[in-house]
C-alpha cells in the first residue's frame, strides 16, 4: 500500500487538556485507518505541556514525548496541532511553525478573532495551510462548507447557536421556568459551565465564534471588536415565558447578515439573546448542542447541528483537519487561504435591522394605547402586533391603581430606532415599567 | 488583483435542463465573484444540448455557444460540468473529458451507484478531480463533510431523508390521513412528482444515493446493486396513524450502517420506509426538504438539513466543487480521490439488524396473546411493546367473532428472523390479519 512507501509526516501537538489528550488518543486509536486516508503514516513526534510529572496515564503515548519545549518542538513538525487556547505565547508559536514551513491545524478561536489576517498572510508567506474547523461550533462541519461548498454561491445570512452553554441554560429556563442564576448553578454542577462562566454567559465565546463565521461567508475581515455583543445574564424568567406565549424560545444567537443598502453592501455582525420560534429548525436545538442555519441565494435554508463542545467532539473536527492538511503534503496542493475580497463595511448595532418584542406594565385607562403607539409612530417603527391583557403582573401589594400588561411586536427596523422608542417608552407617564424587551428572530 | 494575471479556465457545460440552465445561469451572475474566490477568470467555451433551436433565451448567454457536439466540447475544457444524467453517452464523455486532461463536476448520482470505480480509476489515471456533492441530497453540504471534515473520525451511521418527492408525499400523508395514491396525485399537480414517479416511489433514486453515501463513510465500494430497496407504495394511511399512535412518523429512510461481528466489520446499506420518532432530528424534516443524519465515533450526532432538488440548490453544489476544483487547477493539487481500503462486506438484507412494528388483527379471546408471543421466542425475536385494544379495524359488517387489534414492537433482530416472524404470525389460526408491518428506526 502507498502508505507505507511515503515518509511519515510529522505530527506536534500543542497542549494536553481535555482536547489534547482526545486528539492524542484517537491519533493512536485511528492511526491504521488515517495513514490509509492520507496515503502515508505519521509519528506524533511530541506534545507541549505546560508542565511535566504530570500524571497522564489517560493518554497512551511514549511518556517521552512530552516536552515544555513548545518552541523546539514546532521546528521538527510537518504539522502542528495547536489546542492551547489564548493569544500569547500561542501565536508566536504558530508564526515560528509556519516559518519553518508546518502547516498549522488550531482550535484557536480567539486568536483567529483577534488577530486571524497575521496568521492567514503568515500562511500564505510560507505556502503552508491553516485549518481550524474546531474553532467554531466543535464537532460539526461548518467552516469546511461555508469556505467551499458554498464557495460558488451567495450567502446572505448565517445564524448559529455556537455556544453550548448558554444554550443549555436557556434550555433550562425554558423547559423548568427557573431564573438565570439558578440555573447557571445547575449547569455548573453538571459541567455545562466552567466557575466562571463569563467568556459564555457575556458571549465572548459567540462573539468570537461570529466574527469567524463572517469572515469567511462574507469574503471579508471581521474581528470580534466589530461585534456587537449582548450575554444572556439578563434574560429573565419572564422573558422566557414571553417567548413561550408567542410560540417562541429565546435563544443567544451569532448573527451575520448581509445587507443591501443604497450606498452599496455591508455586513452586520452580532451576538444577542433573541425570540426565535418554535417551528424554525434552530428553535428545536435543544441542551448543549450547536447548530448553524445558513441561507444562500441558490442554496437557500441549510442548516447543520451537532456538538459544539467536549473533547471527542472537538478533536473530531481537529482530525478532519489533520487529514486534509496532510493529503496536501502527500498530493501537493494548498486549501484555500483567506478570502477577503468583497471587503464589505461592518455596520454599527444602530444600522442592524431587527425587530423588537416589548413588554410594557401600564395604567389601565383610556389613552395608554393611543400614546404607546404615537411612539413607535414617531420613531419610524412599525408594529407588527400588539397584545393588552388586564391586569399587571407586578407584585399584588401594589399601592397604584390598577394595571394592564402591552406586548408589542414591531416590524424590522434600524436597531437604533428600535432602542429608541423603548428609551421614549420609558419616559411615557401612562407606562409603569417596560417590563421585558427582547429581539426577534427568524420570521 | 491576480484573477486577471492567470489564464482564463474554460467551462464546458453538458446539458441544459432545469439544473444546467441554473448552472449556466449563476456562472455568469457570479462571475466576479468567483474569478476573485478561485484566484482566476472562466471562461464558459460551450454548452452541449440534444437539439439547437429551442428557445433558451432564459439562459443569458451567447447563443453561439450552444453546441450539439459534446464530444468535441470536452476536449476543449478544463472543467466539465455534466448535468445529463444516465449512463450512456455521459458514461463515455466523462472518461473522455477526463483522458483529455479535464476535471469533472457531476450531479449523475445514477452513474456514479452503477459504476463509480470506473470513473474513479480515470480520475487517479489522469491527475484530474472528480467532483460530485450534488449527486446526493441537492444543496446540502454532505459528500464534502463526510469525505474531509470527518476523514480522522470513525462513521458508524449514515441515515439520510435523500429523496424530496417521497418526503413530501410521507409529510402529506401524515398531515391529512390521506392515502399513498391520491397524495401522489397532489404531488403530481404541485410540480413535487414526475408524471413516471417510479425512479422515486419504488426507492430507485434513494439507492443510488444511499450507495455514493456507504461507499464513502466507509471507504468500501458499494454500488446500487447491493443496495436493498423497498420504495413507498405500500405505505397506507393505517401505517402512518400507527406510526402516529406511538408518536412517531414514516420516512423513506437511506439506511448506511457500519456492523460488528464475530467475524470482523461489515455494512447493511437498505433504502425502505421505517417510522422513526417525531423528536428525533429527522422526524421534523418536512416537505420536500432532505437532511441527513451522521453518527460518528467521536463527533457524536451530526445532521445537515436543507434543499435536496431544485434548479438553484443543486447549482448551488455544482458551482462549489467547480470553485474547488477550478481553485486546484490554479494553486496545485487534487481533492482526494476513492479511498476503499477498508473493502468492507456488503451484507445482504437479512442479516441487517432491524426492529419492526408490527399491527395484527387477531381473533380475541384467550390463549391468543401467548401464540404470538410464542412466535416470536421461537425465531429468537424480542418483543419490547404489546398493546391489545379491543375491536378490530375491519370492516363493521364483518361476520366473523369480535376480534382485537395486536400492536407488537421488537427490539433489534436480524431482518431474517424477524420476516420469518410475521410470516409464521399470519400463519396462525388466532391471527386473521396482518395489518401493517413496518421497520422502526432511530431509537
Amino acid at each position: 500500500m502507498s502508505a507505507s512507501s511515503s515518509a511519515p509526516l510529522r505530527v506536534a501537538l500543542l497542549g494536553c487538556g481535555v482536547v489534547g489528550s482526545s486528539v492524542a488518543r484517537l491519533l493512536v486509536e485511528h492511526s491504521g485507518d488515517l495513514a490509509a486516508r492520507i496515503g502515508a503514516p505519521f509519528e506524533l513526534v511530541g506534545i507541549a505541556v505546560r508542565r511535566l510529572g504530570r500524571d497522564r496515564s489517560d493518554v497512551p503515548v511514549d511518556p517521552s514525548l512530552f516536552t515544555t519545549d513548545a518552541a523546539a518542538l514546532v521546528s521538527r513538525a510537518d504539522i502542528v496541532v495547536e489546542v492551547i487556547g489564548g493569544i500569547e505565547p500561542t501565536r508566536d508559536l504558530l508564526l515560528s511553525a509556519m516559518a519553518s514551513g508546518a502547516s498549522v491545524v488550531s482550535a484557536n478561536k480567539a486568536l483567529l478573532a483577534e488577530d486571524g489576517p497575521t496568521l492567514y498572510a503568515a500562511s500564505d508567506r510560507h505556502g503552508v495551510d491553516l485549518y481550524y474547523e474546531a474553532a467554531v461550533a466543535g464537532a460539526i462541519p461548518i467552516l469546511r462548507p461555508i469556505r467551499d461548498s458554498l464557495a460558488g454561491d451567495r450567502i446572505t445570512k448565517v445564524i448559529g447557536i455556537v455556544n453550548g452553554t448558554t444554550n443549555f441554560v436557556l434550555d433550562k429556563m425554558d423547559s423548568t421556568g427557573a431564573g438565570f442564576a439558578e440555573t447557571v448553578e445547575v449547569a455548573q454542577s453538571l459541567g455545562y459551565a466552567e466557575a466562571d462562566p463569563t467568556a459564555d454567559v457575556e458571549g465572548f465565546d459567540a462573539a468570537a465564534k461570529a466574527a469567524i463565521l463572517a469572515s469567511l461567508a462574507f469574503h471579508t475581515r471581521v474581528d470580534i471588536h466589530q461585534v456587537h455583543r449582548e450575554g444572556i445574564t439578563e434574560v429573565t424568567a419572564a422573558d422566557i415565558a414571553a417567548a413561550d406565549e408567542m410560540g417562541a424560545v429565546v435563544k443567544l444567537l451569532a448573527i451575520c447578515e448581509r445587507v443591501s443598502r443604497p450606498e452599496g453592501e455591508a455586513v452586520s455582525v452580532r451576538v444577542h439573546p433573541a425570540m426565535i420560534p418554535r417551528t424554525h429548525p434552530l428553535g428545536s436545538v435543544r441542551d448543549a448542542f450547536n447548530a448553524v442555519f445558513v441561507e444562500a441565494d441558490a442554496a437557500g435554508e441549510l442548516m447543520f447541528y451537532g456538538r459544539g463542545a467536549g473533547g471527542d467532539p472537538t478533536a473530531s473536527a481537529i482530525l478532519g483537519d489533520v487529514v486534509e492538511v496532510a493529503r496536501h503534503r502527500v498530493n501537493g496542493g494548498r486549501g484555500a487561504g483567506e478570502s477577503a475580497y468583497a471587503d464589505l463595511p461592518v455596520l454599527p448595532m444602530g444600522a442592524a435591522s431587527t425587530r423588537y418584542h416589548i413588554s410594557l406594565d401600564v395604567a389601565d385607562r383610556p389613552g395608554v394605547l393611543a400614546a404607546v403607539a404615537a411612539t413607535f409612530a414617531e420613531h419610524d417603527v412599525s408594529i407588527e402586533t400588539v397584545r393588552q391583557r388586564p391586569g399587571a403582573p407586578g407584585e399584588s401589594g401594589d399601592d397604584e391603581a390598577a394595571g394592564a400588561t402591552l406586548v408589542v411586536v414591531t416590524h424590522r427596523a434600524p436597531d437604533a430606532a428600535l432602542s429608541a422608542t423603548v428609551e421614549a417608552l420609558g419616559a411615557l407617564d401612562t407606562v409603569r415599567e417596560v417590563v421585558s424587551v427582547m429581539r426577534v428572530e427568524g420570521e
